[in-house]
């Protein structure tokens, strides 16, 4: 399995595409589904809005203790109940990334509680976190969140609290792309 | 100017190829010449050897002291004396990437001294760290060393001490590229 993803809205694929909405910046081009494919994509498919293509890496800021305590409750993507998903493209500033490691991790964690926030919302919104600003892409991160429809408030809640952080003050780019999809099943 | 950068070994560029080593694991095949192009390249060019695609990029594990530190003696690329460069591409095992952050910097710099150790060879030594990993390339990282062929020795030295630190147990593949150009022009 590739570490490589492409994120395709257009025409296809098991996600419905509910609403495209700016955060921060420049919004994305309406589509009507999203396909996620496994794989690098070199060319926009036929009938396609746009593609924004990642990679699953390693991590960049979790310790040990936290990785172990997220791993501990965290829930598989894919379960038959989580019907409703957000894909967040985010792109950061480039005075964020002139910090050094210890000042990005002092506004990520011990500033922001990035990842202490995330844990309370789990196991209820799964989370896959894909990086692509050393892909050349236009946004750095697209984080991936899936929840049952009862858990909506609570996914709102969550995207409150982080964007009240210090950490957002170095997001210049934020769009919310609002998936459903009909069954339990889709990639 | 484009963060992308590929290394091509072939029959074309400013730097004359010394000697291609493995230090650890499989060799890179022969070529006569290195250009190295500011750009992604998306097909190997004609008559050459080998491809190495990378981004320059954010640092990982450098805290903001050390960096002010680097940054105040580290010297420019291209310096007309420095006729002599070194490639070395590098790839690390599964289980580095498998670490958290606290835990990888622990042993890159608190066990290993990797930034410590670099800085007592500048500024003679110069250096510039690509990422490859997150591009899908079969090294991790590759690092560009330049220094006047006087400093040869002291070079070797610096080699020789990263490699015997706890960081190098996690180097899976590793190879040496030694250059050399006539005058002090070249990209």
């Amino acid at each position: 399995m590739s570490n490589r993803y492409a994120f395709v809205g257009g025409s296809q694929g098991p996600w419905r595409v509910t609403e495209i909405r700016s955060v921060i910046g420049a919004s994305l081009e309406p589509a009507e589904r999203l396909e996620i494919v496994n794989s690098a994509v070199e060319f926009l498919p036929a009938n396609s809005a746009w593609v924004l293509q990642s990679v699953v890496s390693n991590v960049r800021y979790a310790k040990r203790q936290e990785l172990d305590t997220l791993r501990a409750v965290q829930p598989t993507l894919n379960r038959s109940e989580a019907l409703t998903a957000v894909l967040i493209p985010i792109k950061k500033t480039a005075q964020w990334w002139a910090l050094a490691q210890d000042e990005r991790r002092a506004i990520f964690e011990e500033e922001s509680h990035h990842t202490a926030v995330g844990l309370e919302y789990l196991p209820e919104v799964a989370r896959q976190l894909h990086h692509c600003r050393d892909l050349g892409e236009p946004f750095d991160f697209l984080t991936w969140f899936e929840f049952a429809p009862e858990h909506t408030q609570a996914f709102d809640e969550l995207l409150r609290r982080m964007r009240d952080t210090k950490e957002w003050d170095y997001v210049e780019r934020e769009v919310e792309v609002w998936l459903h999809k009909a069954s339990g099943r889709g990639l």
